[in-house]
């Protein structure tokens, strides 16, 4: 666990400095997806109230929440109307405009991240302009210009080597919106006549992917996680190994202190995801989030202090929590939804066969390829812990088709 | 961790015997205190869906929970009202009367744990009866007489000891309905006019009280979590540390295997909490609870699988989770009020001073004694750990009135 002290919004944290009152403060959420859902498991032990702005009654965290506010969270009358009596309000994903965030800090409701810092997580290009500027260490990049845009991709595939990654500079999420081509074509002047904004970057030889996980409070004081190795498929993070095995010790550190410095240069308030590239050279970063992340699920089990309720005590301004790891590996796999919508069925297996696994289940319709849940496992033997999470993750899958594959503890993996 | 399998009401669990469904079961509980709001945070992850019965909508689960009935969980109607369309109804206390409980089980919906067995937690007497019946060890005791109560008990005390303990058979908790007298009085002539049912017990000299949580499914799967140590105050549980320390292996297992059996000769579904007295010549059974319970607490952060998430996969007859405990020492303080409501703000001191220290607020107005959350401690040196469990429910009691007791970190105690 890294603690610093660093520049702020705010003085010391502390009783003086509030008003007092009887009640508990009320955090707004935009979204209603499974991240507000976990969110509100720390919002229960925190005894802090979570109001949430869903688009449907029916949304993940809505099933479970009690005040929710079913809207638009990209709607500005419906963002203002939600935030009322909202004693701070934060995101659940970065698709909130800019504008909009804006209108609501002036009406005096603190958002954090606030919509400067959340900027850097909306738009790619914004993003690695940005961290370039200050000297981060990021792949080579380029926006991609609206004239011949063939032409520029060609010659920067000469320069940096193919294929080429294009990005489109906002609106992605677990792959989508990424692109690696090794012949640009006609698709990239569709896109951009679309009004698609694009950007270009090289692709990284990279060993493996690691992502770094800190807090920041307005107070300014950072707390960094263990720094773990995701496992992608397709662009959907499928596994999570916590801490990333062999990653040596300075390389941990330097990744914890790029990612607390990031947040402290962009100003984050709350969590800060720093996707990073592993490479024979050093560390790349990849992309940022500001919020409750993927790479950070394995923490409500494996972490004295779960990322979803950091995340509440760095909006609150409350100190922030142990991040120490609570077994020697923590392996965390999601659950896609597969052909078989019955998933309820398929927990006799998994639990029976493993007491031990944790199982977290998002409430939402199984469909071939959506994140439905996780499972994580914890131990010593990091082979044993990856097998036993696949496994559960594999059988919550694919179920009853998964008959021929034996259930196995203690494997290798199947 | 201790598994049995014994003798259950049905077959062997697994998707063969159940409808296929595309969604997940909704698990009733009757009543909205703080047992039923940490339910919650266990039903989130399994992705079942919790309904409460509250008495009113700013009870502490209503509070967290999107399907909350308004009602009185003690009448025939709003139970049966709040029964249709759950798959199970489970309680978070011992108070729904036993023909309602007949009633909603012959419309169908199971009730766990169902009137029989709930009945030796409702009645003092009833449950003393049938332990020593079945040769389970417990203290002296006898009803008390309408008829010449006062010398009756008298004659009790000269054949097994004064002080007496007299209880209520029914509706005590925390305590109340448990009287520790000398000399018995005209008070005992008027609860019994009063229509209390009276017994009364030998003061057992024990040498301290420890608890023995286990759950059992349907399927007569029992799980037993390390036997803990209670600490009470004025009859209300202020610590617990698990496991009890210098617990004898022998006397941890007889205690396991004392509960297992109970839990099995009085058919319970769901958790049973048995309070013993460890004396010089063994164990004696104090009470019992059907329910998730204070002296379980502790599996939140301490064990593998929660003693809320236990209690929903033994009611929904799934396998039950490793009790393994996470840490070499728990240590779980309640969090009573104090005179000063103003809890929040408390807590940027005890987050600050122990960045590891899990707080679990109930979300309850803080009125003088009442329990308003309890807080968590966890290592290796069990000193330290109480120590740390210790000054942050203090302080969250009495805030700033302890400015003269410094926080102090590792010391025996402040």
């Amino acid at each position: 666990m890294t603690f610093q002290r660093s520049s702020g919004d705010g003085g010391p944290p502390g009783p003086a400095d509030r008003p007092r009152r009887a009640d508990t403060p009320v955090v707004g959420m935009a979204g209603g997806g499974q991240l507000a859902r976990m969110t509100q498991q720390a919002a229960i032990a925190l005894g802090v109230s979570l109001r949430v702005l869903a688009g449907t009654p029916d949304d993940s965290a809505a099933k479970v929440v009690s005040d929710v506010r079913v809207g638009d969270d990209r709607s500005h009358h419906d963002l203002l109307a939600f935030a009322k009596g909202c004693d701070v309000v934060t995101f659940d994903h970065e698709h909130v405009p800019a504008p909009h965030i804006l209108a609501l800090q002036e009406t005096g409701v603190p958002c954090r991240p606030d919509a400067a810092a959340l900027a850097h997580a909306q738009d790619k290009l914004y993003m690695r302009r940005k961290l370039s500027g200050l000297g981060f260490p990021c792949p080579a990049y380029a926006p991609v210009p609206e004239t011949s845009p063939v032409e520029f991709l060609e010659e920067f595939g000469r320069e940096h080597g193919r294929p080429l990654v294009l990005k489109a500079t906002r609106g992605g999420y677990d792959g989508k919106g990424v692109w690696i081509v090794d012949e640009p074509s006609g698709q990239v002047e569709r896109l951009l006549a679309a009004g698609v904004g694009l950007m270009v970057e090289e692709h990284v030889p990279f060993r493996r992917e690691l992502a770094a996980l800190v807090a920041r409070s307005p107070y300014g004081q950072g707390a960094a996680y263990p720094v773990v190795e995701t496992v992608q498929e397709g662009g959907i993070c499928t596994e999570v190994i916590a801490p990333a095995p062999g990653l040596p010790e300075d390389l941990a550190a330097e990744a914890q202190n790029l990612a607390l410095r990031i947040s402290d240069e962009l100003d984050v308030v709350g969590l800060l995801a720093v996707e990073l590239f592993e490479t024979g050279d050093g560390l790349l970063v990849n992309e940022l989030a500001m919020r409750p992340h993927n790479s950070g699920h394995w923490t409500i089990d494996g972490a004295r202090t779960s990322q979803f309720e950091q995340h509440l005590r760095a909006v609150l301004d409350l100190p922030l929590g142990s991040t120490e790891p609570t077994a020697p590996y923590t392996v965390m796999a999601n659950v896609l939804g597969g052909d078989d919508p019955d998933v309820y069925s398929r927990y006799f297996h998994v639990m029976a066969h493993d007491p031990a696994v944790k199982v977290h289940m998002y409430g939402k319709e199984s469909r071939p390829g959506r994140k439905i849940g996780h499972v994580t496992a914890l131990g010593s033997d990091l082979a044993d812990v990856r097998a036993r999470a696949r496994h559960a993750a594999d059988y919550l899958r694919w179920g009853t088709k998964m008959g021929a594959r034996a259930p196995r503890r203690g494997g290798t993996g199947d």
